[in-house]
């Protein structure tokens, strides 16, 4: 058989991601053998057979399991809706198939830790699709701090904001009602925290404020109804090493489309990032000369692997869709036991807690630790 | 005696800045007679002497009550070192005089009151020297918000940091001893207040909390001594109409020289403004074009009043020590009793008490309400 | 047989994004059927071979001929070494195959007017991969500069610039040597006209200057041997229609890494784009209130035709290679006979003549009318 | 007497910023004595004594011979209207008075010759008031290029850009008389010149090509008039010392405001600049790591000379206006016989041949070498 059997359940955006980094993981590496996409699955088979052809899957179905059973798959992309992933994934992991399951990780904490179990009792690869931890900027970022080029990290800001929920007067939708979490903090959260774990450790405590934009929405139907979500949240944190942290994500912020912006501050230097400018980011170093010391904007190159693979010259530019791409790799590495950049269940498990701490902490007005 | 008659406490930086805008005020405006420059009191009678010839005063003492006690004199600029703000703003109120003194207002709440109290008496003009607020640039956003160019405002970030407490090698200095305050928070915190003042309104509840760069530092003759002042300060809060927002302040950020970069977003669009490019702001605003949409950088220009006042083409560029010549153009406003845009000491007053709740709420580690 | 037989002969890093895309087409647009990877050709059969293994194509050979004579090849992709393309490229036509052709076009005028007119004869699609034309901003700002967005166009500055050659202790390689042609005339001045064909019409005159970093290289085995090619070009240029210009290009600029800058200036507003900020573009327009008119910076997003077949949300990113993706769904419309966004043959011949025209200009030290 | 007595001619915006540094150089620099504002000249009496007192100067007359024949007049500044340059300056020189006269220097190269051959004979201090090379940052370029930080300069473009001559609805003015001279040249290119004397050279060689917006305007009282001056000018340029360049201005860019952007590129880096961010610049060097090479945004500080005499605090940005002050610095060091950093009327003769040297390139529509 050779290379490794994929399966993939779910084809929206997500899917189509899985599929593309599926299809371009060889080429692009030219170090793994190309995948062979062999099972596709979706909500019934005619959507399954024209999206197996799209996206070069061998065979479809028109039911998961059919896709999971497949003796040809080794691995199992999941990239449906959150509240699929824990059946899905649970059941992959027990039919012995590796798992590659789309973030948020899971819609409830239980679900969550009964999805890292079921992994470690399995012995499969689980890993969460994280995947701006893969990019080549971020990455150089956490060579540099493991490095030391800015010295021991003291203070560390991270904002994620966007304006898909800004227009006040669009209507009461499925966001705004309880049921789909608490707002901001489930669906942005969880990426600052994603590369927080990668770069500085562990959150330790939190308080954290949310707010609404306003009370209530319109219904479309007439009428108006409490809007139960909020769409702004920020927190002050404590990593377990002394380090100390805000947090700040809004998904009504006008403007902002993709900004995932850190700032991190070191004894010795500081280091910026922005997810709106990818392909770039600054450090300010102590050791320059005094007079010419300033942040320095640093273009993605060959330098900062994997970077190389996709571009030759530095300052071109890698696109988001790519980040997949390097995550395949990643899973890739995985399933063959080497070292790889991934968060993997557990990792994740502890990311939703840092979220489920902070949505107490809102709750009780006070400082949590996260357990 | 046409004009009116200045004295000046004080020739540091902040004593040669006052010097200067009373020197240029007339000049850059056209619209008001020139202030004579008429009596300056140093720490000694040759210091005095000296100064006067070059900043442009008549008369000089050794004794500051001279200068409050001259005839001549109708305005006092107090620019001496915080700890003397309190007596000698009392003692110039009490002869009559109208009062410009320099922030921080007092070393504590006490005497931040007593002055407040003062003024009251006095009926006279008390105002403090909060110069960010007469930037160009910060008050066409003031503009824009009355104007609703962005709908309603509904959460603001504000960032103050520099990094010259930052060198983690430099000895234990007295910024660093508990005498001097709570940290970043007196030293910066009430710079973005004021301008949240101006404008978005009173903050009502804050919690806070602070962070040092390390335990101790050492002392110039040997040993170590622990530090008792926080270079980092985080502040979450909500203001009185439903606002949220975040207040960071970090003397020790590495890069950052003069950032005072704030946030604010609103229900129709966000504004944007950094001190570092204080010739510039931000603004995104949803009734642009939908496939158009994005920050517009504006420079600052003579619609911007008053900054055409200083340069009569756009985009050249106002410096920090002009805000102090606009300052004084205020002053002189609120001295003939018209509309004046200043923070007279019971809104200096308010800014006091606000830090302080910030510091009540780290020691108690909750939600403090602003009195 | 259905979807379109693909032929590629090269798999250099061109080759590669080629292969990427003819992958990534079908999924990322969802509108065509999954080309058909059917034979590869490399200089020997033993890469030929694992190259098509990894890059998935079902056939492979150690001879290009193979690949044009396969009955099942329907359009070849050409990525081979430029002094190759017109051979290949005209085989290829004379075949009955369309070709998609790497830029530059040839190594000589004559070539290049053969490839054209080979083209003309065979009635073949024949397109070279211009692929900068094919960024959602640049795409985007052709659409405004059409609709008027900035009035009627009176200047345009363009500037290209990398530094791959600008270390001068580097010894001299095949890209000092004058058979490699100009120098960064060559390297460069054939993608800024790519675009300015597409955003502005066709260069009517020019006058030109060029320049060397130093008169000699060291050689790898000692001695130095005299530099015959101009890292530096420099051209003021008249459009057909009365617009003034400005070209520069610089493969030898310190922290150029992927700088394609446009300045656009028109009667009501001006544009700018950078290439190293790929993602993003600037329009100034008159039609702005005046106290905020100022350049605005749009993050490219759904809106910006094809950004949302790669990513649902804006500012997100595409990359260098996504541009290849949409080239490919260009010429696939373009094989369809449907009206596509391609730099053809007849097209390229011209790009190839106003660089042959800057060229003649520096040899005469005068102004040289576009042929 | 003491200190230096100072004459005004003029009190336009130019003698506004003359005043202004004349009061404000010694409190600033706190090294020279406060000079004595002796005698203002205007155009009539009565406005000369209203100048007088706001500006703070003891005499006035409506006779400018008269602050010419003043004996305690030691230095006039000129900052009347440019076509009574020369016989102002030159009077005053022959009257055996230092002149500090606004740019340009004149209207015509026969004044220029003959003003500068007035300053020779007098052996008086004659400059010109070219402002932006007083600026910080442009310093501190001077002091890194001479260092060799970024090695050998090869290569420099200069743009000078703004708008206040872009709307081409407006009528036609006396701007577009050719009595005015040739556009923007006149208007701007003097500017950058005195950049590139400053840090780069004299220019040798230029060919210049220069445009309208427009055939003929309207005029006030109908009909319309054709446009006799060009609003954009370009030229390519080469240096005597082999390095080349080129210089594009333009008086009707819109969103241009006052851009005055340096790209200067050398063997070792390259350094940016761009006067509408006048408080920073920007070095890439080589000899940063490569993983961390970039362009470094250095925000000007008291490390470069003379920021540290306006504000001690580095980041917190000097205006437009603060440039004539540190100018007038220079002037008083030239009038005492030190080293002083000036464009005198030498100097300003060559620049203004080199403007001349461009219009005669356009005419002859070839490379003119300056004289």
């Amino acid at each position: 058989m050779g290379s490794i059997g994929v399966g993939l359940i779910g084809t929206g955006y997500m899917g189509k991601c899985h599929a593309l980094a599926w299809n371009a993981v060889a080429p692009t590496f030219g170090d793994v053998d190309r995948p062979r996409l062999v099972h596709l699955g979706e909500a019934n088979e005619a959507l399954a057979q024209a999206k197996a052809a799209e996206l070069g899957f061998a065979r479809a179905s028109g039911d998961w399991r059919a896709v999971i059973a497949d003796p040809e798959v080794e691995i199992v992309s999941i990239t449906t809706p959150n509240q699929f992933h824990a059946e899905m994934a649970i059941a992959a992991l027990e039919a012995g198939k590796h798992v590659w399951c789309e973030k948020p990780m899971a819609t409830s904490e239980a679900d969550a830790a009964a999805m890292c179990e079921a992994a470690r009792r399995s012995g499969k690869v689980a890993v969460l699709g994280y995947n701006y931890i893969q990019s080549p900027a971020i990455r150089q970022i956490g060579r540099l701090l493991a490095e030391g080029a800015i010295g021991a990290v003291n203070h560390v800001r991270v904002e994620m904001d966007e304006d898909f929920m800004a227009d006040q007067t669009a209507p009461f939708n499925w966001k705004h009602d309880a049921k789909s979490g608490y707002g901001a903090l489930d669906d942005f959260a969880v990426h600052p925290l994603s590369l927080l774990t990668m770069l500085i450790g562990p959150v330790s405590s939190v308080v954290c404020d949310m707010a609404k934009l306003g009370a209530d929405r319109a219904l479309a139907d007439g009428g108006r109804r409490a809007v139960e979500t909020h769409d702004i949240a920020q927190v002050l944190m404590r990593f377990a090493d002394g380090v100390s942290g805000a947090l700040m994500v809004n998904r009504a912020a006008w403007g902002r489309k993709g900004r995932l912006a850190l700032q991190i501050f070191g004894s010795a230097g500081s280091i910026l990032f922005d997810q709106e400018r990818a392909n770039e980011f600054q450090i300010y170093s102590t050791s320059d000369p005094a007079a010419v010391q300033g942040f320095r904007t640093v273009l993605t190159a060959p330098e900062h692997e994997p970077y190389g693979r996709f571009v030759p010259a530095p300052g071109h530019g890698l696109g988001f869709n790519d980040l997949k791409v390097i995550e395949a790799r990643e899973v890739l590495r995985a399933v063959a036991d080497e070292p790889a950049r991934v968060i993997d269940f557990a990792a994740g498990l502890a990311i939703e807690r840092t979220v489920h701490a902070m949505a107490r902490s809102f709750q009780t007005r006070g400082w949590v630790d996260v357990a």
